[in-house]
């Protein structure tokens, strides 16, 4: 056992992110937070996108699919947790709670019992009958259809999800599954969350969350689903979708799902009647984890995009973001979310396609990847420097627009300028798109007085940081692990147990007691500051004039370029 | 003797043209114009931009200047003339006639009788007494003052030029001696174009021409130089600049400025008394050497930069053209001028500061340099297929919008944007500058039915001059030969050597023999002018907005960047 620290009550929970690639298991000492043990799972058929993983490799797959095998979540759960156990010693009578969070929307149909239909011979070739993944984007007209039938229904929850339903979302994916594989649709007798699903395999029974069900479901605790008749309108066939293939019970995030069954146990190595969570999401389960239980601090989870999450007493409607639940992060609090669609993405993008062979060669002469590099060139620069300015719509922009047409922009290029320039231009302008979002937040009376950062950029980006503590006025703190899901998914473990069993009885006692911050934290240079406003005066106006209809020239070339493709 | 054919006379004549790196020269058939024989010098000294080239070389300039050593320009007499002669086995006898053509404004002072002041050793170490090149850009302040000056004096002449004087320009750099080298401006007895320069070294007299004075010097036929009135306000020092360090005396383009004295034809091997033309511009004399002689037909010299040319029968005001001077490019028309400051220069910027080291590897196996690499791979794709759109001002605008302080834009990236598509947007942005240039050239009553292009990029860029056939609806002719300018100015040689000599009495004459163009032209091809028109329109649309002061972004941009280097 290592890195065992302080008071300790010898009661350990586990935590299980299953991401996009691989599943990735904590074990957590639960008076403490200490992480005593991680092991990682890649699963065996990773991403799903090209064929399907069956004999002959002949069902092959369109462009925008991204699909995921079932039976990888259970290797998850029978190879990493006999491996943190193993490697701590811990016994597994002292593992008092286990908790699982996922990528959301990633979506499967079942039988009642709960079989994935992909398991079955009979629709073991049925692309539809596997496992939609989060980024599976082949569902957008179904989500344009989706959107347009409550708008012209006038349905006041669309307000909720900004004025727009992702593609990415549950109801997307349950029409393309519809309208491509009706077989499918009527083999289903659950179509449900895989987070649902892992927990159903746990504690033997189907126990919905609330997160994925208001945010990925347009569900919510006051109001519950849409109506039978809005479901009607979309398409006669889901009139009792709900009734036939979902679930109007849903579980407040931080109750206990149940507890493992023999076989579940038996995966794991763990005692029967261990308690267990009720399933989550990965970028909301990280919320407690950095120690925000409470309204006014925002949470960035910052990678290939950013999701931003704060808490709020009450319900509002603020411009363009992805969701507001109630019980959905926190709860008794609301839970608001917003998202970039686009952040690291784009500074992957650029040093692909953009950085010189004579940086390459320098970069390697330095021991440095280009991303260090052009860093250390470019944090060798004051703001506004480099003369540029940059819209970070390359992969569109999620809030506050809600818009996937838009578009990346330059601006302020010439014969002088470096890519360490761009490369700063293009971080500054996520940071200002961050900024409108916080900006839009507190427009709207949801406070946002403090950011909190966790995931793969704050880690490694130095510069990056302290340009959006600079571009924000706000100070930022750092989530102490680099596993901030799993440890949320492990403090949940533990209000599972509950107290008596040596755990916590809330999430806020949990937080209290196992979350933590790094010491060092960034805060904003006045000097640096008072450039960026006035650069943030500029990309305002040029957010506004691009992307709210004045000049609709982005669109426009999309339209040039999707009529001149299928010519 | 090679390449000789057709209708012959056995009479040649000698074009030199006078560049930025060396000086080419060509001796030409005067029946044919078929090039019999062509020579090249590099300038020993090159492009002086770091430190004077003198003992110990330690005299430095500042990063903006660009000088010359006029005595490499006596050098390119004494090497290329007798290896053309030698080259071709023509006898001297027969050489009725010589033209050369320089970089403009490329200027210096020189003592009464033509000494230049650098070469006398008490002005040597001095930077002020060398060769101002075209490029010298470290009078800014001059050239903004010369404006304003003008401007709010309400000086008419100010219209010719579109509004504002160059930085480049004659005065600019006058007045540049006058405010940091008085001593260097008070011991010049003249200050003069290095094209008048080089042929007073031929035929022994000072003999200004028209087009240096017009272009670069506010000279015009009808009202000779602004009033002393003007010099005075500008500088009181400069009130009778033009009469003291000047000439009023301006011979038209196509005139004869004199005869080889023996001592020129000796650093020659040609014979005295052997007829030389009156001073041209490499631009303007390329203008005939492609067969244009009357209204309606826009000469493009496409290199680095774009300088367009056209005639006209009437004076007209032109928005943001560079100059209008009648006898400028021919006798009895007048020369429309304007310019794109950034085209080549903006490819290479690309290729050296953007391309990823993939690229440059494909490139090398497939034995491709990166132009033509990116090329191939953009020449695959139609237009508006990759979805993007540039305004073309890396180097800021000189037509229409005459602002160096406007700066480069790239819009509709997405993560799926590539270097080739990026390539291809920049050359087509160009294009689309070029078209603005055409349509207000046509606004103002200037036609321009076709294109005729020289110089560097259209011989090798396939793609590009296609692009801009369909950008600009307008078929493109090509030069018959890359040596465009020194064509001209064997023309012109043989313009002042006169028929009865064995020349032509006329330019028209000269280019109906001389010149010719190449059998392959480029065609619009209709459904690509389609797409390109509704793209024009996006790009006239982007053009307007931040050209135009409705959002002065890229100036705030460049405000805030000189402000914080200089903090």
């Amino acid at each position: 056992m290592t890195g065992n620290e302080g008071d300790m009550s010898g009661k350990y929970t586990i935590g299980i992110d299953f991401g996009t690639e691989s599943g990735r298991t904590v074990l957590i000492d639960v008076a403490t937070g200490t992480t005593v043990a991680e092991s990682v799972y890649a699963y065996k058929n990773g991403v799903i996108d090209h064929g399907l993983p069956v004999e002959g490799d002949s069902v092959m797959l369109e462009p925008d699919w991204a699909l995921q095998d079932p039976e990888d979540y259970v290797r998850t759960f029978q190879t990493t947790v006999p491996d943190v156990l193993a490697k701590s010693g811990v016994d597994p009578a002292d593992v008092i709670g286990i908790g699982i969070d996922f990528t959301a929307c990633t979506m499967l149909p079942v039988t009642s019992d709960g079989q994935p239909l992909c398991t079955l011979p009979e629709y073991r070739l049925n692309p539809h009958a596997w496992v939609k993944l989060w980024k599976h984007h082949a569902a957008q007209p179904e989500a344009d259809k989706i959107t347009e039938t409550a708008r012209s229904r006038g349905e006041k929850w669309l307000d909720r999800y900004g004025g727009k339903i992702s593609s990415e979302w549950f109801f997307a994916k349950t029409l393309q599954i519809l309208d491509e594989a009706p077989e499918i649709y009527a083999a289903a007798d659950r179509l449900i969350e895989a987070a649902d699903w892992v927990v159903w395999q746990l504690v033997g029974e189907e126990k919905r969350n609330s997160c994925t069900a208001g945010y990925k479901a347009m569900w919510s605790k006051r109001e519950g689903y849409p109506s039978d008749a809005y479901f009607a309108a979309l398409d006669p066939r889901l009139a009792n979708v709900i009734d036939e293939k979902m679930s109007r019970s849903i579980h407040s995030i931080g109750e206990k799902a149940g507890e493992l069954t023999p076989q579940a146990a038996e995966w794991m190595g763990l005692r029967p009647g261990t308690a267990v969570a009720i399933a989550n999401v990965d970028a909301h389960v990280s919320v407690p984890a950095v120690t925000v239980t409470e309204p006014g601090r925002l949470v960035m989870i910052m990678g290939t995009s950013i999701c931003h999450m704060v808490l709020g007493e009450e319900e509002r409607t603020v411009e363009g973001m992805c969701g507001v639940v109630e019980d959905g992060i926190i709860p008794g609090l609301f839970g608001f979310e917003a998202g970039q669609s686009g952040v690291g993405d784009i500074f992957a993008w650029f040093v692909d396609n953009c950085v010189p062979e004579s940086c390459q060669k320098e970069a390697r002469e330095s021991g440095l990847d280009l991303h260090r590099f052009l860093e250390s060139k470019a944090a060798a620069q004051k703001p506004g420097e480099h003369g540029l300015l940059a819209l970070d719509w390359w992969n569109g922009n999620r809030s506050v627009l809600v818009d996937v047409d838009l578009s990346g922009l330059l601006l302020g290029a010439t014969l002088g300028t470096k890519p360490e320039d761009i490369y700063r231009a293009l971080i500054e302008s996520t940071a200002y798109g961050t900024r409108v979002i916080i900006e839009a937040f507190e427009a709207s009376g949801v406070a946002v007085q403090e950011l909190v950062a966790c995931g793969g950029l704050p880690e490694k980006n130095d510069m990056l940081m302290q340009i959006y503590a600079d571009v924000t006025g706000r100070e930022i703190k750092l989530s102490a692990t680099a596993q901030t899901p799993a440890l949320g998914s492990a403090m949940f473990g533990a209000v599972a147990a509950g107290h008596a069993a040596g755990g916590y009885d809330t999430i806020f006692d949990a937080a209290r007691h196992m979350a933590r911050l790094k010491e060092r934290a960034y805060k904003p240079i006045q000097e640096n500051q008072r450039v960026y406003d006035r650069l943030f005066t500029e990309y305002r106006r040029l957010y506004d004039y691009f992307g709210r209809g004045e000049n609709n020239v982005m669109k426009n070339l999309r339209a040039i370029r999707d009529k001149v493709r299928s010519d």
